[in-house]
């Protein structure tokens, strides 16, 4: 593995769980693995929990940390080619992507989608822009179309959790007042295809995901029914995907509560908005696992980068 | 003690101003104490010397350090509890703090009051819930109603340039174009009660701090009346307690001027208005020790993360 | 030497162009010259090369580094003297750059040009400023009027790729369709003077270098006959310095091509608008150094930290 770009990039889901939660117990015992060399993240978009937990995880690994917020900080970046640049962008990706490479010996991206235009979404021109022209690792801090190192957190938070040969697991969206992107709700879907689950994704009429993601995974349109004996529920937003980058529904039946819990544990990537996405009585209570998937982004993003220093 | 929130933390104020000054002799000497522990500054407002001093603290004693603003760079908070959260505000402070808490072994805040509503200020929410909801020990950069930091390189300047068994303090009001918060004085009346002095509070009518902060110290509305005599005089404006938030008054004649100080030292916690709140003559005298007192935000800062390393 | 300022700071070019050689072969060895060290980086205006080169050269020498976006996280800065600040302004150079001096043992700075006020601008407030006023060294990330730690890696490109005795080096002005400041064209022009080179200036009328600068080196209209026979073209955009801070003209017949460029190596300090400043052929081509200069912004940030850890 030269890039951490998509789940697609994991070579044995089960060993890289394994290694990530032997890393946890000891966190700090490969920190001469990255000694001498530097870490560069750079922010397209706000983050609090890939911010801090990719940080904590560089230094476990002995690696100089650069943060840069790239939007407020440096240059507006052109992602065509041939442009003639006399607009609003000031430097070209081919250089600022090389140019790094100079400074950094792996570099790590969040841009988010801009759920206006799907081509250019789907197309992940930032993230693509820097496995193109870098000559270093490029890690996925959250791209247009996946959050890699969440789904890898979520695989090891369901591996401490589940007690079970083949559980339940269920993907349901839930309202929100804002349009959000599928990047979370993509990378759990393409995770959850990798282990032996009974998987179910459940969503309203008109939010379907892209279907070369979802692929012959279950989806039932009835939350209720999809929620039965479910042993772990992944509640998200997303906004629609045919009806690109729209909110077509924010109906409150959707909102994940005690009841349609029932006996599951709760998963959630985080920021998540009480009592619209779910009530307070789910993750305030000990079903909930929200805070222990937060802590794994750690060990994920740590994991990741152990594979590339070791492999570069 | 397990936080540090205000001035009432402080267990025995003279046993810290020595270990401060012993730290300040030889900075780097518990550079492992903080070994393979992490700190993470948040800051919701702006900041100079908070931000670099205790950056150095905790580099000093050997910790990571993660800076975050986090109004520009993370996602807006809800405090309240049982919202529905379909407004501006992103995340809850119960998550945010708990997963904040999975990164980071201290975490040091800043939250400026709003000045607009008293109640919400003195409630210290973000402060407060940072205080409730995490599980590590958390640290006051300043908040809404104190700035106990401070207080403490104050109360280190005072014993190093002190040479009375009793010196004269006088905390004076000066007048500033804008409303400020009440923050630093508030501490500083505190820090000075538990200081054997001649303590001496000196505002124009209607710039009362709160009585409950205040309590029995001594209130002299004539300034010059006040300064004379003095060993020491700490300036600084705050908007009105009584009329909250508001500026009242910018009466220059409080401006104040080397007839004034006389033969007193000069403290300010800095930054300062030149000739609005203090005149040049007195800050480029040498009887000026607001560059001391900024030094020291480095040792009250180590002193603190010092305590709080040892016992947890 | 105690500050890196300008150009002139360098007292032997040919030596320091040489230990920067010498450190990147080995980026490490002197690890230990900086330890317990911190360098403060504080940028008042957008950075990416300037950023991150800096970092990784004080990294390579231990230093600890602090970094800070003054415009956005600080207070706006007081520069004139017996002002009474009632205005905008919260803190006076004076103060601020005492206090960073307690807390850093070394500070950067980068403070654009404004291009209203070539008075202003040429004052260079905020680096002479610090200069005054810091009793720390301090360094130039680019002022007003000059861009120092860049020419610095010219030279030491120049160094690496010159085969001959006196080579034939242009500076070419170029099209932009915003107002850019003189600083990197004026350290280029600096240097040049410190070399054996025939050194040509190219650029339409009306966009003079100031003449204190450019003093007796050989200037050139036509663009393609300062050109000829050239071994190395550095191109760069800047406005107009008699009408100050204009955008006399966008020529695109001034832009770089392949077929100006002859034999000559293509310089430019990015970042660059493409097919405005320089054609894509040209920066896509082996005769482009680009990424070279900015690789050798490391190692010009490093032996001038070196130089100045050495020396105080």
């Amino acid at each position: 593995m030269k890039h951490y770009l998509s789940v697609n990039d994991i070579d044995s889901l089960n060993d890289w769980v394994n290694e990530a939660r032997e890393l946890k117990k000891e966190p700090k015992k490969l920190k001469s693995l990255g000694e001498g060399k530097t870490i560069g993240l750079l922010f397209f978009n706000n983050s609090l929990r890939t911010r801090l937990s990719t940080q904590k995880a560089a230094m476990n690994l002995g690696l100089d940390v650069i943060v840069m917020n790239f939007g407020s900080e440096g240059w507006a970046l052109e992602y065509a080619d041939g442009t003639v640049m006399d607009q609003g962008t000031s430097e070209h990706i081919k250089e600022a992507a090389q140019v790094i490479s100079q400074y950094c010996d792996i570099v790590a991206i969040r841009a988010f989608a801009g759920l206006t235009d799907k081509k250019e979404d789907e197309a992940e021109i930032v993230l693509n822009g820097f496995k193109k022209y870098a000559s270093v690792p490029v890690v996925n801090m959250e791209s247009s179309v996946g959050h890699p190192l969440q789904a890898l957190a979520d695989a090891i938070t369901l591996a401490e959790q589940n007690t079970k040969k083949r559980p339940k697991v269920v993907l349901s969206w839930a309202p929100h007042p804002k349009a959000l992107p599928h990047a979370v709700a993509n990378s759990f879907v393409q995770m959850m295809q990798l282990q032996d689950a009974d998987f179910v994704i459940t969503h309203p009429e008109g939010y379907e995901l892209n279907p070369e993601v979802t692929k012959d995974s279950v989806i039932e349109h009835d939350q209720k029914k999809a929620c039965e004996d479910a042993d772990f529920i992944y509640v998200k937003n997303w906004s629609s995907y045919n009806t690109y980058g729209q909110v077509l529904n924010q109906d409150k039946n959707w909102t994940m509560t005690k009841e349609k819990l029932g006996n599951a544990k709760f998963m959630h990537c985080l920021p998540v908005r009480r009592n619209m996405v779910v009530a307070d009585e789910v993750l305030d209570s000990d079903q909930s696992l929200v805070i222990e998937q937060a802590n794994n982004r750690t060990y994920s993003a740590q994991v990741v980068l152990k594979k590339i220093l070791e492999n570069n």
